[in-house]
């Protein structure tokens, strides 16, 4: 890890792009993915680049294991383990051992099951507590367990305020993303996991922007419970499954309420009762979309190879590189920069202010510069560090000077705008 | 509909067999899918045959709109719509006028929303109706709903029981599938609907079996929510996703618990606060799974040009062809039709019961005849009139019979095996 360090070699790494690209231990991973020629490509924190075997495995998936296996497949193509057998691979990248991580559903879904199976834990607690800043759709969860347990309340954390102060007898459990989607701010993942056990809390991480953006270690930081998304860094494909990391230690507890077959203990006895499988699989509900499986596995072939160190050092370095380019530019562009200068405190993204920001990102698509924009005012850059070049990052900078210095940004239109995560 | 007619017409039908092929006004739709050359597939009821296009479909949406199009496909190539367009093309196969219908999620997943809605909707009565025989999976669903919500409590009707007897004021809400999974009865959804109405309770039909398998009316029926799968009868690839219709006079007050982004009246406005979309969005939660979408989007483009009243003549005809066959078979073979006898109280398959049911279906699958095995005796055989011959029905009797006469299946392993759904 070169978080500490980083921020003071950029001025050197701005003077030697091409060297840092010829002696970029992840560069040959970008052949591995497919990308289009003529973009920039920073949005894979919104949806992650194809993995170049993708189209091949769907086929064999449709074509062999479909068409000619029929629901045989289920057993000898394996079909019926895939949530398992995926989570384990993604369980190594979040720092989970065996048997603690499933895919399947969505984020949202995922969230909703851990949320409700920690407050069942925590009988005679009733508060919930997040962050006002935290992804709307995990707030959108939390208010719609508390429409169906009016008992429940749920405490957010403001801007400037502290979560500490929030927890108390009364929190059953504390729900926050840890990579602010529109600052990049990253929250120290031990310490406040600490903090809200110490309160006697359980802790639940969505780790939507951490997975394969840089490493993250559940088990070591005695997480509670963590979802998360694939279809960002993971290159799982668009609304690929997510996944759900329960520790072991609270899995004879932990339940769900969406009971469904392949959650059951025995899920081809075809039993009237529910009985929650022994293991993580009680995580389970129904039947897996392959087809959405498929992508994702083969995106992990690639994963299953790349050091998470690796990934940040690189990450750190780009991002570096980009605000030290950034702050080279004109003050009167009127730029500022929203992510946390210090790298230790950023997960893989930078995220810039501007007055104009959506015609600005307009203008910035338009030639060939893909990032994202959040309202009201934040350019939102993603760095994958699997298929992004130090030189792409140089370019990209130029493109938004470019487009500042000539005011090409105010033929953009400026309707509302964001793009889907 | 001929449900009234066609048993009478059986016996004509086994001898004309092939004729009966030669004049299926559906004999062209089979060549639109991929099927093995050496297995007469009965199992269409639990994972539907691959229709030819979806390779390519699937190619297309890799290649070109994930790999190509990256994160602005959710709007050029129509993802973010693939909810509700596909939604209303399933519409028009279970009679449901437009944008009452979206698909989403597992089949557990939207009878937990549609449950949870009823129950909201009926403030005061705490009681879900369902039977005994009803799909395990939506028992499972049931029981998570009551450990959640521990003032609700579940009624189930026995074999021989009525409904109409535990229907009462504290009724919320009645949950069945329209077809039994095992015997393939179905039930008559106007009346039940009418019966559960007029207790003052909502109606939620599954029709899981139904969807694809013959016409459904919801709308003609005045049914309140429905939910069902699309990988079985209607062809969308293993676990593809399920969908949920609720009935446009309650899309106002029916309200999910599992809020997600694109349930939002405004999913890009990233709004902190959940505001349900004003229609039947606010049924979906996170990011459609969109290589799951496009197989049953493949699968659609054949069912577009389908004439359920078609399909249900030549299903009841297939039916009783298979009934008739087996008739005509030795009394000592022990096989007994659990389905009932009257087209017109049966889905879209054909069950059987045997001593030793499990062997004598796996000596049918390694003579090439798929169908599957419900414990603790039930041989079931699925009838999909896309894709199956006269011919098929035939043949596979034949080979029961072989297997019967010859004792074959006495050489069968018979520890459970259940099959998925």
């Amino acid at each position: 890890m070169t978080d500490g360090t980083a921020d003071t070699d950029s001025v050197s790494a701005l003077r030697s792009v091409r060297e840092l690209d010829r002696s970029d231990p992840l560069a040959a991973l970008r052949a591995e993915f497919v990308l289009p020629d003529d973009r920039i490509y920073l949005d894979g924190n919104s949806l992650g680049p194809l993995p170049g075997w993708v189209a091949e495995r769907l086929h064999a998936v449709a074509v062999q294991e479909w068409g000619q296996g029929l629901v045989s497949s289920w057993h000898t193509a394996g079909w019926y383990d895939m949530p398992t057998r995926l989570g384990d691979r993604i369980g190594r990248l979040i720092g989970a051992g065996p048997g603690q991580v499933v895919v399947a559903d969505s984020t949202s879904i995922n969230l909703f099951k851990v949320v409700c199976a920690a407050l069942a834990m925590r009988p005679g607690r009733s508060e919930i507590v997040s962050e006002a800043g935290n992804f709307p759709s995990d707030l959108y969860v939390l208010q719609g367990v508390v429409r169906l347990l009016p008992e429940v309340t749920v405490r957010l954390v403001g801007r400037d305020g502290s979560l500490e102060e929030l927890l108390g007898g009364n929190t059953a459990v504390a729900v926050l993303t840890e990579v602010d989607f529109r600052t990049g701010r990253r929250h120290p993942m031990a310490d406040v996991t600490r903090c809200v056990q110490d309160a006697g809390a359980l802790m639940v991480w969505d780790l939507a922007h951490s997975a394969g953006a840089f490493p993250v270690d559940v088990d070591g930081c005695h997480v509670d419970m963590a979802v998360g998304c694939t279809y960002k860094y993971l290159n799982g494909g668009p609304g690929s499954p997510a996944f759900v990391y329960v520790a072991r230690r609270h899995q004879d507890q932990a339940l769900t309420p969406l009971n469904g077959w392949i959650g059951h203990d025995d899920p081809f006895a075809f039993a009237p009762d529910y009985r929650p499988a022994a293991d993580i699989r009680r995580f389970l509900c129904g039947t897996p979309a392959i087809l959405s499986y498929a992508p994702l596995e083969a995106s992990l072939d690639i994963w299953d190879r790349v050091d998470l160190d690796t990934v940040r050092d690189k990450s750190v370095r780009l991002a570096s590189l980009f605000v030290e380019l950034v702050d080279r530019l004109d003050p009167a562009y009127g730029l500022s920069l929203v992510s946390p200068r210090d790298a230790a405190q950023r997960g893989s993204q930078v995220s810039l202010r501007h007055r104009h920001g959506l015609a600005v990102m307009r203008a910035l698509i338009e030639r060939g510069v893909v990032g994202d924009f959040r309202a009201p005012d934040i350019l939102r850059f993603g760095l994958t560090p699997l298929t992004l070049r130090y030189q792409d990052v140089y370019d990209a900078v130029r493109v938004l000077a470019e487009i500042l210095e000539t005011g090409l940004w105010r033929d953009m239109p400026c309707e509302r705008g964001n793009t889907p995560t």
